[in-house]
């Protein structure tokens, strides 16, 4: 329900496959809990005959959060049930950061978030976080996280303490991949990769409407793909990974020595938009680099779709256009020799930025909403 | 049924879910029809008490064919509905075979077994086929094939004309992974890849008890994973493949050249393990060309389980131990960061040689044994 909006029992019915008695029964504690409300039907069509309810999640029902925990930044979102933003916040902490001035600073930010939203802190259902690292199944970020202060970390225990409140926790990029799923680009999708070009590069695969999680939580981790073992040393320890040439990091880096003042991803896609040679062939170089470790996850898994998230997705065809190239040059099925129902297509995220954010969010909600997608 | 061997009335439910009444009916029906036959329970234990029925599929009720399109063979494989082989045959091919040649040559094979063996033909419940290559889920191999010559037909209708029987036709290394799901390494595995170092590089992504075959069938194509751009052409026309370095053909044909006769897999490994040291640096070379791309499959799966299959296998230590030490440098996850239960488990297949030809079976036992077990 909370993907779907207004539904009438039997459409709950025929989505659960539950019975239509004990539908009935929960509804009515639903209601009294005044978790969900009784809707007008707004289709006319609808009203022929008997007249049939319609429920929805009671947008005061209550609130959740979704924190990003970033490589130098906390980043904070806060949301009813029917998923609409109320606040955000960023809070920067420098590289590195500690955890404990994390939790800090998300306590001290979700106060200052309910007080300024005029909102009762009693009506937080739950905090999701999205963190730029694996998290395993136990809550835990694994060791290689590219964040190394949170190695080892149980994230769910760590910010319940503090929070007072539920805690869910995943990979930033399967975060993406679930508000993708569940409210954006792959809403009617079973199987798709979700593929994130940002600072990094990050990702997500998705089987029959679940998240490819791996042992480890390590499921997705493009980046790493190990692809030149003579290549530059990684944050994660190993050498040549595809994030070194494939993430926007290293390009936003080496352009701003060269302009001499510190630009940001939105900066060189500005620049490279108006026409600026250098931040055009930049942002080439990292579509060709992302296309070809496109094209290996291509011979892998063979994907009917690739969602393409992240801020570099704002550069539009300047990015999306060599990607595709590379991706066709360095995979094993070529377009040309497919059929239309075989070729995989390339396409925009819904969420650029806020994906992760939106993932989270929907981490707590997917465990209040009562109705889940598979997800 | 068929994978499991004899199993009680109560057995059956427990496994499927079904209502006794229902398996009650639904057995009775299919004694009838001869197609399972009561047995005695071998286990002294279930003697205790009341006599409880155990119930098994009729070994004379049908008789299958798996199929295997090789790149310059044909191999045939005869297997009763309790999987047990009847009879084995390989028909040289020549490299770049026609089809039509293939197709008759598989008549002609199976007319030549039946015989043999005194079957009737009508005994025939199907034809699985395993190929050398991408197959789409309408049953027509892909033209980037690594078999030039199949590329675009379709397996289903080519072989339904001539051999008047249902096939079912799935890629060589999919059919691999199944036989490990139903019979072998990976029968209570949930998720795992399927690994086969053989003359190529092959495999498959099995995830929750399914092979993920990709868009157009070419998931798990692991052979074709461009790992070097500025590499050799390879069969599929991309360069640097990884099956160029980490299949043991080129291995093979190179000290083939070196001996001046020619070596199979099986010669290359037997003087390996007597201590010839080109032979020992060969293997150990294709390990760790295979170990640098399954690292890559690790950064990108994290998977639980690698089932090594194919000839390779043989080899033993001599590839297991590279392949690991390999893995383990190009991943993201490292075992030393890892608790037990996060980590990989690189272990090798029941079936070494006949997986694809077993996975063949299973393509057609898993229509007709009544009872499957997801996969």
């Amino acid at each position: 329900m909370s993907e779907r909006g207004a539904l009438s029992p039997a459409e709950i019915a025929a989505a659960t496959g539950l019975a239509r008695s004990t539908i009935s029964m929960t509804l009515a504690d639903l209601r009294q809990a005044r978790i969900v409300v009784e809707r007008v039907p707004s289709n006319p069509a609808r009203r022929v005959g008997r007249p049939v309810s319609a429920f929805a999640l009671n947008p005061k029902a209550g609130t959740c959060v979704g924190l990003h925990l970033g490589l130098r930044e906390l980043r904070l979102l806060v949301a009813d049930v029917s998923h609409s933003v109320l606040h955000r916040a960023e809070i920067p902490l420098g590289l590195d950061y500690a955890p404990p001035s994390a939790v800090r600073a998300a306590r001290q930010a979700i106060r200052d978030a309910y007080k300024r939203c005029g909102l009762p802190l009693r009506s937080l259902l739950g905090v999701g976080v999205a963190v730029a690292g694996p998290v395993a199944d136990d809550g835990r970020v694994q060791r290689a996280s590219v964040v190394p202060t949170w190695a080892g970390v149980d994230i769910r225990r760590t910010f319940a303490a503090a929070l007072q409140a539920p805690i869910f926790a995943d990979n930033e990029s399967n975060c993406g991949a679930l508000a993708e799923m569940t409210w954006g680009a792959a809403t009617a999708l079973a199987d798709f990769v979700y593929f994130k070009i940002d600072h990094g590069l990050g990702g997500a695969i998705v089987v029959r409407r679940r998240v490819v999680t791996g042992i480890a939580g390590a499921g997705g981790e493009f980046g790493h793909i190990a692809i030149d073992p003579q290549g530059g040393l990684c944050r994660c320890g190993n050498r040549g990974c595809l994030e070194l040439t494939a993430g926007l990091g290293a390009a936003v880096e080496r352009l701003s020595r060269r302009v001499r003042r510190s630009l940001t991803i939105e900066d060189v896609i500005g620049r490279a938009a108006a026409g600026d040679a250098s931040c055009k062939d930049a942002i080439a170089d990292v579509a060709a680099a992302a296309g070809r470790g496109l094209g290996i996850i291509g011979s892998i898994l063979n994907p009917g779709v690739v969602v393409v998230g992240g801020r570099g997705l704002a550069a539009g065809p300047l990015l999306l256009e060599p990607l595709e190239a590379a991706y066709e040059r360095h995979t094993l099925l070529k377009r040309a020799q497919l059929s239309q129902a075989h070729r995989v297509r390339i396409v925009p995220a819904h969420f650029a930025e806020d994906g992760s954010l939106m993932g989270a969010v929907a981490l707590v909600l997917r465990r209040y909403g009562g109705l889940q997608n598979g997800a």
